[in-house]
C-alpha cells in the first residue's frame, strides 16, 4: 500500500478530458474574479521585484495555462507572489538597476533555472522532498519576509523618501490603507449585516481591493494628482507577451544559487497552497506532477518576458472560494488578462504606487504568524526556537540566507530523529504468547535473556545508535552482576536493512559470541529474510539463533536457561 | 532506556583513575610497536601532505596525550593517516610551495579549525552525526582516496619522475614493495608453520615495515646511494616540538571549507576505528566524547607544529593487537617518540622516500574495498550505486567533492527514508481482541471503516505523507463504491507528534468533518496525550472520537455501524 504513495499517476489533462459543464460557470466566475485581483497584485509585485509593471501581468498569462498542462492542483493560481518577488528582487539588485533592460534578461533567466530545476526534480521524482522544511520553519520564514516587506514599502506608502513626504501622496496611500484594513476585516460581517449572504459577503470583501485600487486611480486621473507629484505605475504597453529569450552569459555564476533556493521556496509555497485546498476538495495532490507544473510555469514565465511564478496561498483560496473547479478556471483568467493587455492601457499608466504599496502591505501583514509562534511555544518549544531562528534569520541576514538557515535546521532535525530509533525491551505477558514493553506492562523475563524490538528500519542512520544501545544495556546488567547471555533482536517492526546494519548486525553477532552471549534473532520478515539470505549472515547463523516467532525465542530459551542455570524469574 | 543512549558520562581519565597494574605490561609493549610503526608511517604521510617529514612524529606526541584526556576509546591511536593526509595535501597545494614555512603555518591552522570545530560539535552533543555516512559512501570515499593515494606514489617509488627513472631508486622501491608485499600476505603463516604463535606471527608480521624500512636505510648508507641520487627524507631535527603558533590572516577563508570537511572525516575515521574495537572488547564508545578528544588532539597539533590528526583504523588495530588495554599505551609511545627525538635523528636522515612510498602504496590498497562492492551489489544494489558514486566521485571531482557528493547521497537518503513512514490497515483477528496487518493476517474489518496504524513517530517528514496515504485509501474506497465512514488512526507507535504533524490532524479532521467522514484516534501514548491537550486540538475532538484501545474503537463502530447501516462484514 504505501508503496504507491506518490507513484500513483494521473493523466495529463485528465481534467479537461472529462470536463463537465457543471463546472463552467465556476470556472468562468473565478477566472474573472482572480483578473480583477490580479492586476493590481501583478502590477505590485512586479515592482517589488524591481521590474517593470507589465512583467507581473505577464506572469499570469502564459505560466498558468502551462500549470494547467502538468499540475495536479484543480484551484492553484500561479504568476506573481510577494515573497518570490521579495527574492527576485534581492537578487537582482545586485546586479543590475531596477527596471532596466538587463534586470528583464535576468528576471527570465532566473526563472529559467528555477523552471528547469523544477522539471528535473519532476521527473526525478523528488517530490518527498516537500515535506522537507517544518511548519514552524515555513512559517518563521514567511513571518520574516512579510515584515521585511512591509517594512520596505512604508517609503511608497507615503508618496516619497521618509525625509521628503509627499502630502497628496501620503493621503492616498494612508486612505488606502485604512480602506483596505476596514475592507478586509469588517466589510463581511456589516455586509452580512445588511443581509448579504456569507458566500456573497466573503467574495464582495475580497474584492474590495480592487475597487478600492480604482477609486483611486480615478481620484488621481480627475485630480490630475500625477502631475502634482504622486507617484503612478507609469506606461503599460499595450499588447501579448512576445515570446523570446535571451540569456547573460556572464550573470549565470551569480544567478545559480539564488535561483535554486527561488525554485526550493517556490515548490514548498506551491505545494502547500495546492495541498491544503485539494483536501478541502477530497482530491489528491501528486508532488511530482506540481514539480513538472510549476517547471512548465516558470519556463512559459522565462520565454514570455516575466520572472519566477509560484502558485499563491492566498489568490489560489480566492479562486478556490469564487467557485472554480478546474485549472480551465486560470486558462480563462489568463484570456482576460491577454483582452486586457490587447486593449488600451493607458488607463492603468494611473494606478497610485501609494494604494498599490497600501495593498502590499496589507497582503503581507496577513502572513505575519505570530499565534503559531504562540502555539508552538506552548506545545513544542524547540519548534518555536526553530520558527524564531526562520524569523530572525530572515531579518537579521537576509530572506536568501533566512532559507539558507531553515534547511539546516531542517536537515539537522531529521538526521537527529533519524538516528533515534525507539526500541523496547519486552516480556511476556503472564500466561499469554504476548510479549509487551517491560515498561509499560507487567511482563515476565528471563534473568540472563534480553528481548529487544526495534521498532525502525536499519540501516546506516541508526544501526550503530541500536548496538550502542545494545552494548549500554549489557554493561548495566554486568554491573548490576546480572549478566545477559543470550539476546533476542524482534525484528517485527524493521522492513529494511541496508548493507551498513548488515555489517554491524555480523560484527555484532561476532563479537558477543567472543564475549560468549549468543544473539538470536525473532519475528525477520519474510522480503527482509530473502534479501538477508542472499548474504552470508544467515548461513553464518546456527538454528538456535533464528526464531519464527518470539515465543518460539522465549520458549527455547526458558528450558536452555533451566537445563543451564539453577534459577530463574518464576513464571 | 533509549533516551540514555549518548547522555551517559564517563569521568575524564577514568581508566586512570581506576587503573589496574595488571595493564601496564601490555600498554608498554603496545606503546614500543605502535613507535616503531610510527617513524616510518608519520614521515610518509608528512611527505604525502607536502610538510617536513618531522610534522609527521610531532603529530603522534602531543595529539595522543591530548585525546587520552578527553577521548572514550581505550585503544585508538591518533596521528597522522594516508586519506587525510592526502585531503591536506590538496589543499595546501593550491595555497602555499611544499614543504615551505607558509604550508606549515596552514596546516596548522587547518588542525586549529578542524579541533575547535571538533570541539564544539562535542559541547553541542553534535555525536550523532557519525552515523551520517553509510558504510558503502564511506567504503567508496576510502578506495577512491586510496586509489588516487597509490597513484601518486608511483613516480617516488621508481625513484623519480616516469620519464626520468632513477635505477637504484628503483630497485629499492619496488625490491621493498615485492618485500612488503610478501611479508603482509605470507609472512604471518611462515611463521606459524615454523612454529611461532599465531599471535606473535601477526604481530612479527606487522612489525615486517619496519624491519625492512631499516633494512633499507642501513643499504642506503652503507652503499651511500643518497649521494648517487637515491631520493632521501633528509634533514629531521633534533629536539621536541616547540609550542607555538602564528596563523595567516588572510587564508581563514580558503581554508574554512577544506577545514570543515577535514573535520567531518577525521570524525568519521576516528569513530569507526574506535567502535569497531570497542565492541571488541566489549566497551562503549561516547560519539560525543570522541568529538572532544579529536577536537583537543587536533588543537594540540595545531600548537605543537603539526597538521591534522584523526584515529587510524589501521594503527589502532596494531595498538589493539599488540595489547594495549589503556590509552597509557598511546602516552608511552608518545615519550618513546620524544625520546627519539631528543636523541640525534641523523640516522633518520637517510630514510629512502622510495621505500616509504612502497610503504604507502601497500598500505593503502589494503583499503581498496571492491569485496564491499560485489558484496552489496548483491545485497542491496542501490547501496551499490552510492559505493560507486562515491569511488567515481573521488576519481572523478577530487577528494574533497568525494566527500560533498558522499554527503549529499547520504542526505537524500535519510530524507527520502524519513518520508517513508510504514503504516499497515488493521483488522480484527478472530474470536479476539488483537489487531493486526490485514496484508499479512486474515483478520476481519467493518465495511465503512479503515483502521490505520502508524509506524512512526509523526513530524514535518512524513504528516503530508501520512495524510495524503489516508486520502488515496478514501479515493481508492469511493472508486471501489465501498466509501469510508470512519477512520480510526492507531497511534500505538507514535512516540512524538510534532506541530506540523498536529497541525495536518487538525485540517484531516475538520476535512473529513466536512466530507461526513468521522476521524478517530485508538492507543495514543500517554507523554503524546499530555502534550496534545497543551493544544486545543483534543478540547475540539468529541467523546466518540478517542479511543484507549483499537478493541473499543472497533466495538463502538460495530455497534454504530450496526445501527446505521443494514448490513455489514459477518463478524
Amino acid at each position: 500500500m504505501h508503496e504507491n504513495v506518490g507513484h500513483a499517476r494521473l493523466g495529463m489533462l485528465s481534467w479537461f478530458k472529462n470536463y463537465q459543464r457543471a463546472s463552467l460557470a465556476g470556472d468562468v466566475s473565478a477566472g474573472l474574479i482572480v483578473t480583477l485581483l490580479l492586476i493590481p497584485q501583478g502590477i505590485a509585485y512586479a515592482i517589488l521585484a524591481g521590474l517593470p509593471p507589465v512583467t507581473g501581468l505577464y506572469a499570469s498569462i502564459l505560466p498558468p495555462i502551462a500549470y494547467a498542462l502538468f499540475g495536479s492542483s484543480m484551484v492553484q493560481s500561479v504568476g506573481a507572489q510577494a515573497i518570490t518577488s521579495l527574492m527576485i528582487g534581492s537578487t537582482l539588485a545586485a546586479l543590475a538597476p531596477a527596471g532596466s533592460g538587463l534586470s528583464l534578461v535576468l528576471a527570465a533567466q532566473m526563472a529559467l533555472i528555477a523552471g528547469a530545476t523544477l522539471l528535473l526534480f519532476g521527473v526525478l521524482r523528488l517530490g518527498f522532498l516537500a515535506s522537507f522544511l517544518s511548519r514552524p520553519v515555513m512559517s518563521g520564514f514567511t513571518t520574516g519576509s512579510a515584515l521585511v516587506i512591509a517594512g520596505e514599502q512604508i517609503t511608497p506608502l507615503l508618496g516619497g523618501s521618509l525625509s521628503k513626504l509627499h502630502l497628496a501622496g501620503m493621503t492616498i496611500g494612508l486612505a488606502s490603507l485604512l480602506a483596505l484594513w476596514l475592507a478586509k476585516h469588517h466589510l463581511a460581517t456589516l455586509l452580512i449585516r445588511i443581509g448579504v449572504s456569507k458566500n456573497q459577503a466573503d467574495m464582495l470583501s475580497k474584492l474590495a481591493p480592487v475597487a478600492i485600487v480604482a477609486a483611486a486611480t480615478i481620484t488621481v486621473a480627475a485630480l490630475g494628482l500625477n502631475r502634482l507629484g504622486v507617484a503612478v505605475v507609469g506606461v503599460i504597453p499595450s499588447g501579448l507577451p512576445v515570446i523570446a529569450f535571451s540569456v547573460s552569459a556572464e550573470h549565470w555564476r551569480p544567478l545559480l544559487r539564488p535561483s535554486l533556493l527561488l525554485a526550493f521556496v517556490i515548490f514548498l509555497f506551491s505545494q502547500s497552497a495546492a495541498q491544503s485546498l485539494a483536501q478541502k476538495r477530497g482530491e489528491r495532490i501528486y508532488a511530482n506532477h506540481e514539480l513538472l507544473g510549476l517547471g512548465a510555469a516558470n519556463l512559459a514565465s522565462a520565454l514570455s518576458g516575466s520572472f519566477p511564478v509560484t502558485g499563491s496561498i492566498s489568490r489560489s483560496a480566492v479562486n478556490y472560494t469564487a467557485g472554480a473547479n478546474t485549472p480551465l478556471a486560470s486558462i480563462i483568467s489568463a484570456l482576460f488578462l491577454g483582452l486586457i493587455l490587447v486593449a488600451p492601457t493607458g488607463w492603468l499608466s494611473l494606478l497610485p504606487v501609494p494604494v498599490l504599496s497600501a495593498t502590499i502591505i496589507i497582503a503581507v501583514l496577513s502572513m505575519v504568524d505570530l499565534a503559531a509562534l504562540k502555539e508552538s511555544w506552548r506545545y513544542d518549544r524547540s519548534d518555536a526556537a526553530a520558527m524564531l531562528a526562520a524569523i530572525g534569520g530572515v531579518l537579521v541576514l537576509g530572506v536568501e540566507e533566512g532559507v539558507i538557515l531553515g534547511v539546516v535546521l531542517s536537515l539537522a532535525t531529521i538526521i537527529w530523529r533519524s538516528s533515534r530509533p525507539h526500541m523496547a525491551i519486552l516480556g511476556r505477558i503472564p500466561g499469554s504468547e504476548h510479549f509487551r514493553n517491560v515498561d509499560r506492562y507487567s511482563a515476565e523475563t528471563l534473568p540472563d535473556v534480553v528481548l529487544l524490538r526495534i521498532d525502525a528500519d536499519l540501516f546506516f542512520g541508526n544501526a550503530d545508535v541500536v548496538v550502542e544501545h545494545l552494548e549500554t544495556l549489557l554493561q548495566q546488567r554486568e554491573q548490576m552482576r546480572a549478566p545477559v547471555r543470550h539476546v533476542v533482536l524482534v525484528m517485527s517492526a524493521v522492513n529494511v536493512i541496508d548493507t551498513t546494519a548488515l555489517h554491524a548486525l555480523v560484527e555484532l553477532n561476532r563479537n558477543l559470541q567472543k564475549r560468549a552471549i549468543t544473539l538470536h534473532f525473532a519475528e525477520i520478515k519474510g522480503p527482509v529474510m530473502d534479501r538477508l539470505k542472499r548474504s552470508n549472515f544467515i548461513a553464518g547463523l546456527t538454528e538456535n539463533q533464528l526464531f519464527l516467532s518470539t515465543a518460539q525465542a522465549y520458549d527455547y530459551l526458558i528450558d536452555y536457561s533451566s537445563k543451564s542455570r539453577p534459577a530463574f524469574k518464576a513464571l
